[in-house]
């Protein structure tokens, strides 16, 4: 009935899987393997013709767009709300979701990507990479993905980035000094959408992510980090990112779940 | 009450005006003469210092970003309801919405603002316009202006906006072939949102945008321009906007309104 197509609950492949799991939704998971390009390959195509992830069916429809599919999550199933009830705490966290997606979480992918994955294509064949290129849909993507496989994300761009970055965690800071969460008094889709993209920056960016630095960002980290249904879609990882969230957890003092 | 600081009824400065007639919401018109930069002089940026338009004050909170602040129209005001009920469809609504935001309207911004304001600016004293340009607060705005102010927009980068429009105007025809409205049997904020910028295409892309190329695209646009809503809003132009929009309707053959 529910079916969840996505890589690891990490960014926009992980937002559906926090969501679900903080309103206690039951679903499939099917793991497409981003590291092998599975969701550039034919039959994850036939899914979502547009090659991203995630990919959610169900009731016969399929929706991509990880942010307005976390609305539609919060729309169709019972379960705690992931919205505020206030029409401006819902501007609010509409607002920071739009400024995640389209400045900071592509800023913070970038800087990511240009240091652990380029790397890894240097070795390879540049027509083998070229092949690759072919496959992906979306002509955005293909552009990115190019730079990427041959190192040519211009520097001033990487700058820019690290720029963007800072200041979100300095703006998050900011917010989180007056509010318990993002968009006021309620855990919302705001939380989710950041936190999916932020859960393991204590380790990524050490200087500027701790308690001296950012004391209310590192409160917030614990409050998620604390959360089962956070826990429990970060458990689903099938590699590094459940290994990474438990060196958070180790780092910030949060405690195992239970039975992990 | 309500007070909206805005430009012309037009792409994102026009989104409030069009939601607040539609619902037939009353609310004070604050025009923003953009042209003469008032948005970036300290008047408008004690309303908001970000000094983008539209910004919309309520209840004493002042909310911007145009499409966040449509859905808070639609939640916060009595009056038709501008969204749909069903979750897919609000899903439907919201994906086009990102795609109008993120690629469509700064396709064809970049596009038209080449066309009609860099010519305008080659005449003027280089110094009084980076005078102009320090006043902008956000950079990413800068850097858009710097290039349309010296016309150092990438011929590359005009030529990917012009694809990204065909696509769009290719895309929403294939829509409206089997739906009578974007998100579905309702009109809905997503109509707004692609009116707001489409309005006059049919003048400013003729043979893209006529009856032959794009039949469904244009019965969409007849019916928009035929609702005394969006009518009410495009007379509350100043200048050349409302103009404009009268010239569209008499090319599509809708009636102009009573008491115009």
């Amino acid at each position: 009935m529910l079916d969840v197509h996505t890589w690891e609950p990490n960014a926009n492949s992980g937002k559906p899987l926090f969501c679900l799991h903080e309103k206690g939704v039951p679903f499939t998971y099917h793991y497409v393997d981003m590291g092998a390009h599975e969701h550039h390959a034919p039959e994850f195509l036939a899914i979502n013709p547009d090659g991203t992830i995630p990919a959610i069916v169900h009731n016969g429809f399929t929706m991509t767009e990880s942010t307005p599919a976390m609305e539609y999550i919060d729309e169709a199933f019972m379960g705690p709300p992931l919205r505020p009830k206030d029409p401006f705490r819902r501007w609010q966290m509409r607002v920071l979701m739009r400024y995640m997606d389209n400045v900071v979480a592509p800023s913070l992918a970038m800087i990511a990507s240009n240091r652990l994955a380029a790397p890894r294509f240097a070795g390879e064949d540049p027509d083998e990479l070229r092949r690759r290129l072919d496959r992906i849909p979306l002509p955005e993507r293909r552009a990115s993905w190019e730079q990427l496989m041959f190192q040519s994300t211009p520097p001033t761009d990487i700058a820019e980035s690290e720029r963007r970055a800072s200041d979100a965690i300095r703006r998050f800071d900011g917010i989180l000094a007056h509010e318990p969460w993002l968009a006021g008094e309620d855990f919302s889709l705001a939380d989710i959408c950041v936190f999916a993209t932020f859960y393991a920056l204590p380790l990524a960016r050490p200087q500027e992510v701790n308690d001296q630095a950012r004391p209310y960002l590192m409160r917030w980290l614990r409050a998620c980090h604390a959360r089962p249904g956070l826990q429990a879609a970060l458990r689903m990882g099938k590699g590094f990112i459940s290994q990474r969230a438990a060196e958070v957890r180790e780092r910030l003092g949060v405690a195992e779940p239970a039975g992990a």
